[in-house]
């Protein structure tokens, strides 16, 4: 019988030097073509069948799309810096991300997902950041993996290749299905990829978060307080004229936009529970003197449930309609992210906490908690395997103590990224012994 | 041949009798009961033919009219006031105002326009004020004859008076119509009275206001200036719920209203001129803890001619739609009153300029002026008779100089209003003469 | 030993009869004068001490206080329907409620809180409602004990005699105190009998609420989910002008009452928990010609925790001042009613739980309970007991099912009333037991 | 006596050909390094005696000054098209200009004022297009000279040589000064060089603009309507915080901002005369996830009068100072821009016409005209030579019929340049002929 932990040490080093390889060319949302490409490659040579491009989700799907100049720009700077292009080309206009897949023996389907998108986030220059001191900080400038999403994709590696080394511990398991997800951050990769079926067929699903704020050591095995959120783009179009000459000319796109923004904030907080409305960035007009045509509008609502988030997001719908109509103007809404409201199953929740009691590496295991972390869009993987009679389960693993995600000087502990990477291989070592004879 | 004088000498302790007795009953536009049936009275008495009540406007015409409640109160009021019951029941349900015809002999048709309602203003209890040194102050408490329609009613009446003295020399005329038209305040009785006909073959249409605000002794012959205006009212009607429990389950007109109000006032100045809008009058909701069920508002606009205020008009509704739409609350627009934009024409204007300098009574004589004067809804009258090829003037008579217009303290001197029954008696008497042999 | 059981049959026809006789005669807060000098007089009757008027709170401590001719209109309804003038002369000007007091035994001093005050709800007058039904429905058009105070009072006098009647039983209590609260709508009357000492020296102090949307036969024990509150009332003063002459002479509370309340609505949420802001009423300005000079509002913040509400009222202070400065008019914020947030303490949730079992009359005894119930002025006089090292609790009692509070139809059984006066009863009678030899 | 008609001929083909140059090195504000060094150098070779830099104006009196990086890269461009380095190393910083004066004989001190600077505006690529048919579109692209300004430096040096051709007929002036002003877009530099003293000791000022937009042939010799103007720069700054997690601990600049634009759009309206507010530019917030932490707009006013555009500008600052306070964030309001409202002088417009109908080059010449033709800064050097008694005027000269100003293709019909130079020449020998014995 191989030994789990000898497996983890062999694989150490390799995780360390794709998360900082990760690190140091960090890729949005849907642009993620070296990232995507290196994980294809690696885990195809592990013996993976694996799956890129229009293969894993279709063009409908997919929310938040880059324009095409900025995907094409991220092509080429991936290619000149170690994109593998095979597998690249079929990722072209924005069709990122990695399904692998392997057949261990028969029993309970497993999927593993890993997100792998950076955010745009100038990285601190500040001597102390440990990326700068070992010389692995973004080289593009204003992207960061300022949400340790470099190391997910690295934990992911790590523990394919932990699978292979102990494949035949795990004849119990059926398919294990490695998703290695874009864009989830503005939670837009999920749901096309769960849409396009790549949860099918899965009994149990397990994501994880690495937590900067955390300290290392702390496991919580099961995560619930995720907002559902809705993430929306909108545009009013006006009719621009002289502001001095002829104001009555034109068509303020200007107050439409204010108008929503007062309204936006100003929607009826809702009896359920928690709701959140933000317009964080507007842009409207151009000269001083001109009645403004055009405005832009990021927003974004969020709620305790997803019903507190529909009721938010069918208000905005009607917010902007009615200040379109005030002023004459045009508007569209483009939905660009969304995620749902869904806890972990606590069956699933109560494996991890086994699987790692057994480990023994944390320091301090908790079970569920409701604690609310933001939103995920893992949670429509989670609602899709639930709901046709699986289990899944969100696990957060500690790993610094006082780092802020999304902040210039975010890091991680590497060591919880080993730590998280035992803990699925034990989770799918335990699942297996299950079912087989001991 | 009689000397227009003299006439006006026996006239004129009847109209201060006449404007006093006014200025002690005012009456609301709609619920001039009393002042109507007092003139009609006194009218049929000299001998003209008296129309009142559904005879001289129809329901559909009517704008603006008060509830139920409010017309019978006053009505009753008017019985105890010495109101004449024979008249006053035709006028039931606010169908108040008074025409009165003479056919005076053969040529143009003339049309003097008096109007009669008063304000909801409380008259000051100083002693210094006139109306209470003379006793004749107002006796119905909030409201008060503040902008001198009592002393048009008695202008209207003495005039009447002047014209059967000295109907011989009047051949030259045809018919005389002396209107006097109900609810000129809020401008809503000129609009009813003119679709309904009122102006109907007249080629020479006449009215005028006694400005306390000007000095005694001055006339402005031909005033334009007149902004055109809408009057609104806009109910905003929701859902209540209760704003701790349950603030999602409401549907809130307060929000609503406060957008509305807001955008209303920002509505982008029009290129052709002055605009104005107001919101005078908000009442929302009703408990501190209730989502509000309801808002009313009082909204007018205008403009400097009768397309800025269409604009403004126009604007306003859709705001109004729009802040509907955007808290899913239903809405009303009730129009209820209306003036346009018209100018005196410049060949009346110049015979009251010489009918004025003829009779000397004015220490300064003043042609056509576009001094700004507010709202007044003889606009559709002048605009109807110079539409179908008429003429049409509004002058403007000083009577007191520092007494402005809709305060507790207005007053007039009494003297102006002689000079005004003089020049309207002059006038006809010149357009009579012009067609006679001499 | 005395029954209880038969000490409550005893008083149950007579707290009927009370219950019945409040409702029939609500009076709003801080103009209980008929219910408080009735309590008072029977009270003093059972041989308690009774105080009221300004020896139980000064003027300083009172907050929302109605207008001195309401007071006085309510004074003299007092008189003409029963009130007993003895005690009435002394809440002349609105200081109402009561306090009584008697020393048991030697032991903790417990108090029992009732309040005692309607609601401006018009009571319906459907012939199914149990009011009408049985002849007791409100007699002051406009007013309705709609919450169950009616009730809550009469509770007060049964629980009262049934002491008097057991007193022999109770001397392991010190002093037994019983607060008939004024004025609880609104959130104004326990913040000011407590500042004045009326907690002073209590160790265990109890209130309870019928609820009638909950099942007869329910109790939960210990009441939490109190939401902390801020009523303020704010006044915008401007200067009025002509909407059309001169609109740049005024000063439009109108502008800053409507940008305060979209304002107020778009407070960002608090991360701690649900916050509320409402709103409830707003009147400004008088004519729609006039530049509004006045505005008024009604507003009400709430928060899930007292720290959530004080951002909101601090928020929302700003908010106001802010709208003051923008359109340059004056401001008063005048706070009218307060409530913290308080929990039942664990213990004497745990001694209700027992004595109700004890007494055998609930179908169904529910402990500590989360659900937020709205907010409520007892939190003060917990807060106060609890900090002064004290145990306080909130009892629900259910009363019918399905009957919405601040309805017009609300009603509830007057069963549960008996139930409630049982449950103080025997709470007290237990808290004796523990310190007197068996 | 030398004839002014050859005159004109001779310097007609150099002032195309520096429209021409000019029109193909377009100069933002402040930044007319080439454009005002190659008229410095001209005009010295013609003989004036030349002032630049600080020499014209100081520090302390410039508004809207572009960023230092914007200053250095216009600076480059101009090195590299033609500038002549050894005036524009005296412009350094944007002190672009130039003023040259000339003692001509003794008399009055006259004043041309030439506006020099563009757009930014894309020069439209239509093959239509005028400069695009003959080779002198704008080669920077994003700016153009697309409301004639071109054309105004060229006059002024066409108008310095013909000055200097006729210089014996000019005894009768005393000291002829041009003033090439820079930054007259935005209305920023006439303030800066007539505070600086550029207009001292002169009885006469006139300026002039070419008109695409009146038909070619049409002259209106003075103009009147200028509406004065306030540009004002404002930021708003607050707090950032996730959206999601912790809305309550941001600072939300979004609020402040579009609570700004609502209330500055609701200004009311001034009884004086027209006004106007516009916010032409906002940009708030980054991430849609983030609480907005930056707002900045820019926003003009305007006023028929200078009383009404300093009502304006005054209540603009009420309304920011009260968003802030609202929103708890910080802001500054920086003054960009300004211009004042002034009229042309009636003798000196009626010594244009005279001279205007003497040359016989114009088709149709209109005294007088009160439209409206926006904001203009030349009135703050027009209101300085009246203020200390001399005589200002400006005339609009038609170049073309149907070409609208401020778009991508404006253009003018270059006689419309020769006649304004000859009008210019002819008036100064007209005022000069004055003082002399004929």
């Amino acid at each position: 019988m191989k030994d789990i932990k000898r497996a983890v040490e062999a694989a150490e080093a390799e995780m360390i030097r794709y998360r900082r390889s990760f690190h140091r060319y960090p890729e949005l949302g849907w642009t993620e073509f070296r990232t995507s490409s290196l994980i294809a490659e690696a885990l195809e040579a592990m013996g993976y069948d694996v799956r890129v491009g229009q293969a894993i989700y279709g063009e409908a799907e997919r929310m938040g799309i880059p324009d095409a100049a900025i995907l094409e720009k991220a092509y080429q700077r991936a290619l000149e810096t170690g994109g593998s292009e095979v597998y690249m080309k079929e990722m072209k206009g924005g069709y990122t991300g990695v399904v692998a897949t392997y057949q261990l023996g028969s029993g309970p389907n497993v999927a593993f997902r890993f997100d792998i998108d950076a955010l745009s986030i100038l990285e601190s220059d500040d001597v102390g950041h440990a990326p700068n001191q070992l010389g692995f900080a973004s080289e593009t400038t204003g992207l960061m993996h300022a949400c340790g999403h470099d190391a997910h994709a690295a934990i992911g590696l790590g523990t394919a290749k932990i699978i292979m080394e102990m494949k035949d511990e795990l004849k119990g398991i059926g398919e294990i299905r490695l998703i290695f997800q874009p864009a989830e951050e503005g939670v837009r990769g999920a749901k096309a990829m769960t849409e396009s079926g790549a949860l099918d067929g899965i009994q149990y699903a397990v994501a994880a978060h690495i937590m900067g704020d955390l300290p290392l050591g702390l496991l919580i095995c099961g995560a619930g307080g995720f907002m559902a959120t809705h993430k929306l783009d909108v545009t009013f179009t006006g009719q621009p004229s002289h502001a001095g000459a002829a104001p009555s000319d034109g068509k303020s796109a200007m107050l439409a936009a204010c108008t929503a923004v007062m309204n936006l904030n100003a929607i009826p907080r809702h009896k359920r529970g928690m709701s959140r409305i933000n317009v964080g960035r507007l842009e409207a007009g151009t000269d001083r003197n001109v009645i403004a045509e055009k405005a832009f509008l990021k927003i974004e609502t969020r709620g305790e449930d997803t019903e507190v988030d529909a009721y938010m997001g069918l208000y905005a719908e009607r917010i902007i309609a009615g200040a379109a109509l005030m002023h004459d103007v045009d508007f569209t809404i483009e939905p660009v992210g969304a995620a749902i409201c869904a806890k972990s199953s606590a069956a699933l929740t109560e494996r991890i906490e086994q699987s790692a009691r057994k480990l023994g590496c944390f320091d301090q295991v908790l079970p569920q908690s409701e604690k609310a972390i933001g939103s995920e869009d893992f949670t429509f993987m989670m609602d899709a395997v639930t709901r046709s009679g699986g289990q899944a389960a969100y696990f957060l693993v500690g790993a610094g103590g006082n780092r802020g995600h999304h902040t210039r000087t975010f890091d991680l502990s590497e060591k919880a990224m080993i730590q998280s990477a035992e803990l699925f291989s034990e989770l799918l070592l335990d699942l297996s012994a299950e079912r087989q004879p001991v």
